[in-house]
């Protein structure tokens, strides 16, 4: 049979990778739903218009044509790149249906037509946790954000994560003060510091007609970064030292306003989750979308993967104004391809059975079955071997399947295939440790 | 605000309704695991040429192209509208990690390029079971998946349903027995009986060369059906009196193959959930396909939404044969719609959340939030109220979001907003009744 080839950019686990993938999922259902998120889940497919209207997304857009249908260039759907955009259409067709401040989640995959040679992936799942308001919405929803995703994240097993939080209040305001006019020019330089370096964000904020001392203040304080509030005496000392406008009460307020909400975040997110918030005042990222609060989150060991978790504040979820939001996203297929690809953890076992109940000749194979019966109705997930065939043989078929048990009616006696323990059990009575209940991730250390 | 258009064809639910639909996705699952089916899940995309090989669905087939790109027609790709083509593909990519007989189940969204006018969904979820084997595969997995399935269903707050099953060995030894040659020819006519009506399919089987005892002998086998092994004898009356061919050994052999099949499958399904199964022996559906078992399942009170869940057994599942196997798919979609759509169910909430802690202004926001905490700590999904505002305004917001209780954290009370109820309570040690901690579904009955 000729060989069936992967298809690059579209994962697929087998069972037992899938067993640790589903672990995950659930686990991030679960702290969602802790701190009174509900789930959504929107089409897969929505108008090219509205997709293309993050116009930088456009090329990565897959639109759909019926096999040997005419093009109908009016009609066009195309699959959603990300949970962001349908959950905008959605809040607007469903908002006589919601509760604001509406808190949801959704879980699903999604779609980017990426240059496979890239090494990203062409169809993945999203973790998508947002809280909109209608009209306004309070500050400390930003910090319940943080606070529920760094919950989520220590949930799973995995190495330590470092949420990397800024406040574009704060930055906005401490431009304007040292007299930078072009505040979006300013910050899609400093977005480059990692790309072109200090010496390249100097040279174009200079282009942009920046002051030496203001370009020089610019990316002093990008070099900002605490674990605590101590970030705030940095910032004022600078600004103390960099103020050159002559009317600076406006910029000041802003600048303040940035700095109390940044400092309710970091200590909110750390006192939840200690050691995991730091202020990192480089961090500029959905530049034309964020307007407080950003977050970008690494793990620790593994930084080459970029943000795992990123997301912030925003004005408006739809294009007419008027629900403000804020909202992080996990790219749950490369967080879980790496915790695979790196040995970080594998599932215990493949299947989801605990017991194999033996069959000792075909005429007594309802007996087996009343036996599985019994434990399933116990909630042991059972299953009955599959032919009659010697016992060495179907202890083997319950070893190739991960199957950790088996179940002898004759003798009434169960045994633990991987130790060789066996013991008289009773169906009505029996039941596994609680480790071997359900498949689990086990973790890898070192 | 423009107000946005649900798409034809692409179904949404509303939160509360989304509870129904997750709930029975949940119970779908877990009567799988307990049977020892693992999950799997497959990309979304197969090649076109894959797709197409059932060329009666190559209509329905969307196919993928990037947004402005060239349509690069030897890479076509096409969203699946199906689980069992990229099972198939699955099984032959993954060999060498499955062990075998292979029990998967696999729930997830499938898209069709039907017309909206006729009602279908253009994207909908399924949820398969199969189990496929190596080279061989033993008659009893059939009555094991259509037992999974029957209690699957019985899982599920619905009306009673009627599980109709036939057996293709059945009807193929009969039809050879009273000597007609075109079987394949034959089973096409009788599986038009709804469409064309008796008559219709007698002047079908005429016209393929049928005599006319031998047409009456086809149209009365379509007429047997019991719930019970009573149609054995019904066959073998109908047998006795219409064999007509001299060699008749093989034809009987694989007729009554077919009915020891059948009765072990329509006395196991019964077995296990009384009153479910019916050997119905008109049922003549995927007549390229399955070779053995097939079942049709259809919700009592709602025939006209066609059948539910269906399957049968197939001699391969990949096209260079050696894969036998038998499976079972819901149309979930449908019959959730119809579920809701009929008033049949409701969410007893749109939200997780048990409780709404309230708070009593800013300043003490973080004692309100440690109640929290500590309620999560013991499993209760609790949110804190987004503003300090007067507590008739909390309670306010509780009932629009469908959160049964709120907490006073100064007087250290909780109140049960339905009906008023309010009690002293302790964070470490209430818990609301079992039926308030999670969103479930609620049965109407009439």
């Amino acid at each position: 049979m000729a060989r069936v080839r992967p298809l690059s950019g579209y994962p697929e686990w087998t069972p037992s990778e899938r067993v640790v993938e589903s672990a995950v999922l659930d686990s991030l259902r679960h702290t969602f739903r802790l701190h009174g998120f509900g789930e959504i889940e929107t089409r897969a497919v929505e108008t090219v218009e509205r997709l293309a209207g993050k116009s930088e997304a456009a090329k990565e857009i897959y639109t759909l044509t019926r096999l040997n249908a005419e093009v109908d260039a009016d009609a066009r759907l195309g699959l959603h790149f990300d949970l962001t955009v349908p959950f905008a259409r959605y809040v607007e067709e469903f908002q006589n249906d919601l509760a604001f401040p509406f808190k949801r989640f959704q879980i699903q995959k999604v779609w980017r037509g990426e240059r496979p040679q890239e090494g990203r992936y062409r169809e993945f799942y999203q973790a998508d946790i947002d809280i909109v308001g209608r009209q306004s919405l309070p500050a400390h929803l930003d910090v319940e954000v943080a606070v529920v995703m760094a919950r989520a994240l220590a949930a799973l097993p995995l190495p330590g994560v470092a949420m990397r939080v800024n406040n574009r209040h704060l930055v906005e305001g401490f431009y304007r003060g040292v007299g930078i006019s072009d505040i979006a020019g300013a910050l899609r330089s400093v977005d480059k510091l990692d790309k072109i370096g200090p010496d390249g964000v100097r040279a174009e904020l200079v282009e942009q007609g920046v002051p030496d001392t203001a370009a020089d203040a610019v990316l002093e304080l990008a070099r900002i970064s605490a674990p605590d509030a101590s970030f705030v005496a940095a910032v004022e000392d600078l600004w103390a030292t960099t103020t050159t406008i002559a009317e600076v009460a406006d910029a000041q307020a802003e600048l303040r306003d940035g700095l109390t909400q940044l400092v309710a975040l970091v200590e909110g997110v750390n006192a939840a989750v200690p050691g995991t918030a730091v202020a990192d005042l480089r961090i500029a990222r959905g530049l034309d979308y964020y307007t407080g609060s950003v977050y970008e989150t690494f793990l620790e060991g593994h930084e080459d993967l970029g943000s795992i978790c990123s997301g912030g504040r925003y004005d408006s979820l739809v294009a007419g104004g008027g629900f403000p939001g804020v909202g992080m996203s996990i790219g749950v297929s490369r967080l879980v391809s790496r915790m695979l690809g790196a040995g970080l953890v594998s599932a215990s076992r493949a299947v989801p059975t605990v017991v194999l109940v033996a069959v000792t000749d075909e005429d007594t194979r309802g007996a087996s079955n009343a036996i599985a019966d019994q434990l399933r109705a116990r909630g042991i997930a059972t299953e009955v071997a599959p032919s009659a065939a010697k016992f060495g043989k179907q202890i083997q078929h319950a070893d190739r399947r991960g199957i950790p048990y088996v179940w002898f009616p004759d003798s009434g006696e169960v045994k633990d295939i991987r130790s060789g323990d066996q013991v008289p059990a009773q169906p009505e009575t029996w039941a596994p440790p609680a480790d071997d209940l359900y498949p689990r991730i086990v973790r890898h250390d070192g």
